[in-house]
């Protein structure tokens, strides 16, 4: 039996306290390669990319990329996804290797957005919105309003899920809570991009389930592409503890999705689509 | 004349404090697509990538950019690096479009890395640190060691610097200092893979003047792509106040680099070749 690799790897450092020099054990987050292979019907798998990634819940995180990346609907889980079992891959490579079937053609193409995009069409900026938000798609709708005490409430409950963080220091953290400000699944991994494609990726794989009214909340900055992801993933507020880029507030302020940053003790600031939360 | 996009954009926000709402204007982080083109002789230019970023040095970062993917030779500068003036582009358009003309071939051809990676072939992390680092390669020597007040010194006085993060809160910042600690070259982006590859680019450029002795200060982790990016600028030491990766300290093991993690008051941990610092 392969042995699969875990989330930390030990370490002998050089701690330097003041004049003092220890030598120690220590544990640093572990940072892998993850290969995902597509296939459909009449296509074979074949690799769509190649992420760095804190192993856990890599089907998950599978999932949750191709779904950023337009190539499966939100609701439409993918057949089967699995480890490779390659007669020609190592026991150490099975685990980094993860093979996703689709039942359906791709929605888009796997990759297409980076191949195509060209800023010469388009205006800048502009173009890499609707890339992810064409102007046929519906802006999400807002059904339920939060308080602002579930949302000052999030980072402090991402923080205390987070079991693997208070080990190494280094790892980012996305949850998903619902409205009432109940977690309902959390992700943590090197990579933000990473831990907000676990969380989205387990809807599709029926690892969590929730709908549109739910909160996802960063332990990090909100860029572009973590509101591309919650757009994806059809999720209508973000909450984050760092701020955002112009560029992720229009995408928001076209897709309907709310966004508060700076939430930290009794303050946030609300950016976008203010209308979702109570008393603003 | 067109409008050069700047650094932050001016938004209106409601500010939560308590059971108070305020509206206001705010300064939130600009950040914009940059489409990297390259040429070289009986090649026209072509688009190579596409990045978000937050407009300011992008000279340094298309140049930081192609030497982090190993398109570009440490030393040899490219011949031009310009913004597009396509007569198909609009005023805004061009400031997001930048032109890197080499004088010769490039050392290895862009976007081959990621296209060619495959972890069927060669053992998971291994492969991804040899597409980096070859057998090859020769590791960065250690000619002057570091002192360890050197090193707490660092993220203090790149926060400093930092100018447009006291406005937005969601900068990254990445700092050179010589090993006596001052400070060569500072830049600050949305991302924190931009922000490194802007002052590995001025080097190129001969923007800033800097050999394999200095130190980079990083303001946030060391993960696997910041230390892709010391070893292709030939960088000795990495300093950050957050913690490194286990892929990362594997390839700065491999590459010769320093890299010392949790830079925080009177404390930091070397993970990696300790005898770049003194009294470790």
């Amino acid at each position: 039996m392969a042995r699969r690799p875990g989330p930390t790897t030990r370490r002998t450092v050089h701690e330097v306290v003041g004049d003092e020099v220890h030598q120690r054990p220590d544990t640093v987050v572990t940072e892998e390669p993850l290969e995902i292979r597509l296939s459909w019907p009449g296509v074979s798998a074949h690799r769509v990319a190649v992420t760095m990634r804190t192993p856990g819940a890599d089907f998950d995180l599978a999932a949750g990329y191709l779904q950023s990346e337009g190539v499966t609907t939100p609701g439409t889980p993918p057949r089967t996804v699995a480890y490779c079992t390659d007669v020609d891959l190592t026991p150490e490579q099975e685990f980094n290797v993860v093979t996703v079937e689709l039942g359906e053609q791709p929605r888009r193409h796997p990759a297409s957005r980076s191949t195509t995009m060209s800023l010469a069409s388009g205006a800048a900026g502009t173009e890499s919105i609707e890339e992810i938000f064409t102007p046929e798609d519906d802006p999400i709708p807002v059904r339920t309003r939060v308080g602002a005490d579930v949302v000052r409430a999030l980072p402090d409950r991402l923080i205390e899920r987070q079991k693997v963080f208070s080990r190494t220091g280094s790892l980012h953290a996305a949850g998903v809570f619902d409205p009432g400000g109940q977690l309902v699944i959390a992700r943590e991994d090197v990579g933000r991009h990473n831990a907000v494609d676990k969380v989205i990726g387990a809807r599709q794989l029926g690892t969590a389930t929730y709908d549109e009214d739910v909160l996802l909340c960063v332990s990090g900055r909100i860029g572009f592409d973590i509101v591309t992801k919650a757009v994806a993933g059809r999720v209508g507020t973000i909450v984050a503890v760092g701020g955002p880029s112009s560029l992720a507030l229009e995408l928001a302020d076209r897709a309907g999705v709310t966004v508060c940053g700076f939430t930290r003790g009794e303050r946030f600031v609300v950016y976008t689509h203010p209308e979702r939360v109570r008393d603003v």
